[in-house]
């Protein structure tokens, strides 16, 4: 709740873009709070933000923990800053407990993940972990024409003792605690998800073109009516995409029918398609019969489907996800296994140390909305997740 | 095509809005024809402009023709003035062969048709037959605040000789030739419809109310997603309005979807229900099942029906449209009957007097278009069909 005055919106949400004022303010605190306990802080040329407790086996890589603290300018107030706080949570516990790991423990503020407010953007992890060029990203610019370089220096500027962390450093493994951010654990009453994979996704455009006519004049057999036929191909795609185990999320989000006039017969119709699966195999067979099936199924008009993104699903197996339900399944905890629906920055991570997630209960699945909401309970649970799977870890590494 | 020079637009359409000094350009060199041949030229009190040629019976009602003379703003070169044209070649020919009827013949320009210049508007066939009261319509304004008054003392002045026709005096009959704006007769191959009806109409707007939702995290189970049922809504429309014999006209023409963003399950749809059917009790029996159908139909999702015009169908039997079919036979021209989509001054004439309506083809159906074009061939046909019912009628009367 501290932190949700950082950047708190009338409406009871949170704006707080990376590296403003408000976001710069967050990292200066948690950085005194690991000051405070002698824990470590470094930053790296990109603003990530380390926090560390030492272990005890001298070269040993960390084993960490971490999220974002930016928001969407009408976000809420667990996206992202939920899970830093957890890892920090986590490494105080162990503090106070005097448990002494032989792997470092650290906490993480991955910079820019929601990515908002800079152009071109990229989301810390991925750059820490070098799927993209450094100064390529140090180079974007927000609004008022300041760049991440100079954001990142006032970042380093308002924490001038702390250390540099170098880009891509070696990890031991990543466990990355969120908001669910979709309605199931809440609908299932479940404490805990053990995340199974970032689904891989495909995006798809559609349009339907057929002939404009009069609405009173034109009889049916002579028309080529855009909005029939793509009543059509919607229908015929939502049986294609049709999932009794309904792990397929498959959603028609935008549909534009022109000219747009209530007599006149539409002569175009534009959609989008997103598809999300965890299976990369489904993704490629059911994504692969959307071209076929669109013009099987328009009968009268022209179709043509484009396909404008396509990324793999990135599964999360072993070590994390197991310690994960392991802890889950210790404390007592009533815990599912599931595919995260949304992108997080253990999807980067995980391209360089053994990386999982787990996901808490959010009010109504709401998120990127100020009434985001979840509960104090709920999300202590998985702090206490988190520390659990740390200490796992750190025993099986 | 002289006419059509008058507001004749670069892509080959015509601009010509009422009482504009193109359209009482055609008012006068129309009036001027009729005066060569010492036929009388009045003018009623909005416009509508009457040249008479008398006949031998003292105080028979004038057997009328005529349509109007002004255009949409991309409107084309036959929409209105071909019928006015027709109704005036037909007087000539007649007045040519020396034809003595017993009834006067009369042309008529009807002001104001299209309606596009004057706020509030009203067809000048309305005006005088007494359906809208004159004062109200005579204030009317353009939008550089010219009043209809203005605009008619305009015309009056351009043509100072004509006379002044009472609002309403009788008529025996009225037939209107226009260009079928629907695509029916040319792709049936004939030359001529006898119009059995303007159409009746039903104009209904339908919400879906869902709930917005995260296309990733968001499973089908759990949503609930407007445009799928929406979807399921439109399909079931569809069927309902479903007719073998195709004289129904079913037109979804507005659907909006909200948000309207790729990854985001829609929340709301709003779409808009055109009907037109020329038998009353069908547009009353299937258009008041929409509600329930719609209910029926959207499985998850609350829906809102709405209905926001509703006109009934005017029917024209009898003596004009047995005229109309006797001249098309005898002729030997190929016709069939049909109902018209779109309104027309024959509907209001027809509450004064027996009336009807032909139409001719008009290529691909294109209308209020700059591209709408109809055969020098069909329009000669149609302006037949006009002068035989004229003689028919009046033989018949």
């Amino acid at each position: 709740m501290e932190m949700a005055e950082l950047g708190a919106t009338p409406k009871g949400g949170v704006n707080r873009p990376a590296l403003t004022p408000t976001d710069i303010e967050v990292h200066v605190r948690l950085a005194e709070w690991a000051r405070a306990r002698e824990f470590a802080v470094e930053i790296d040329a990109y603003g990530n933000q380390f926090m560390r407790r030492s272990g005890s086996e001298s070269g040993a890589g960390a084993i960490a923990s971490g999220s974002h603290s930016d928001t969407q300018p009408t976000g809420g107030r667990f996206d992202g800053i939920s899970g830093v706080l957890s890892a920090v949570e986590a490494l105080e516990v162990i503090d106070d407990a005097g448990i002494e790991t032989r792997h470092p423990l650290e906490a993480i503020i991955w910079n820019n993940e929601e990515g908002t407010r800079f152009s071109p953007t990229n989301l810390g992890s991925a750059v820490y972990v070098g799927s993209v060029p450094i100064e390529t990203m140090l180079a974007a610019t927000d609004g008022d024409d300041v760049t991440m370089k100079e954001a990142v220096q006032n970042l380093r500027d308002a924490i001038p003792w702390a250390g540099v962390r170098e880009l891509g450093a070696p990890m031991a493994a990543f466990i990355e605690s969120h908001i669910e951010q979709g309605p199931e654990l809440e609908a299932e009453e479940l404490d805990i998800g053990v995340v199974t994979a970032i689904q891989g996704t495909r995006k798809l455009e559609v349009e339907i073109i057929g002939d404009e006519a009069h609405a009173g004049t034109t009889p049916e057999r002579m028309r080529r009516d855009a909005f029939v036929d793509a009543v059509s191909v919607a229908s015929a795609l939502r049986e294609l995409f049709h999932d009794p185990d309904d792990i397929m999320r498959f959603t028609i989000g935008r549909f534009e029918v022109s000219p747009g006039a209530l007599a006149v017969v539409p002569g175009h119709v534009f959609f989008t398609i997103d598809i999300r699966h965890p299976d990369n195999a489904t993704l490629a067979r059911l994504g692969d019969q959307v071209e076929a099936v669109c013009t099987e199924a328009a009968s009268r008009c022209e179709v043509r489907v484009v396909e404008t993104r396509r990324a793999d699903s990135t599964p999360f197996v072993g070590l994390v996800p197991e310690a994960v339900e392991a802890a889950s399944r210790e404390r007592g905890y009533a815990y599912k296994h599931m595919p995260s629906g949304a992108g997080h920055d253990a999807r980067y991570v995980s391209e360089i140390c053994p990386s999982g997630m787990v996901f808490v209960p959010c009010e109504s699945g709401l998120s990127h909305n100020e009434r985001e909401n979840a509960t104090a309970d709920d999300l202590a649970r998985g702090a206490q997740v988190v520390a659990d799977t740390l200490l796992i870890l750190d025993e099986r590494l």
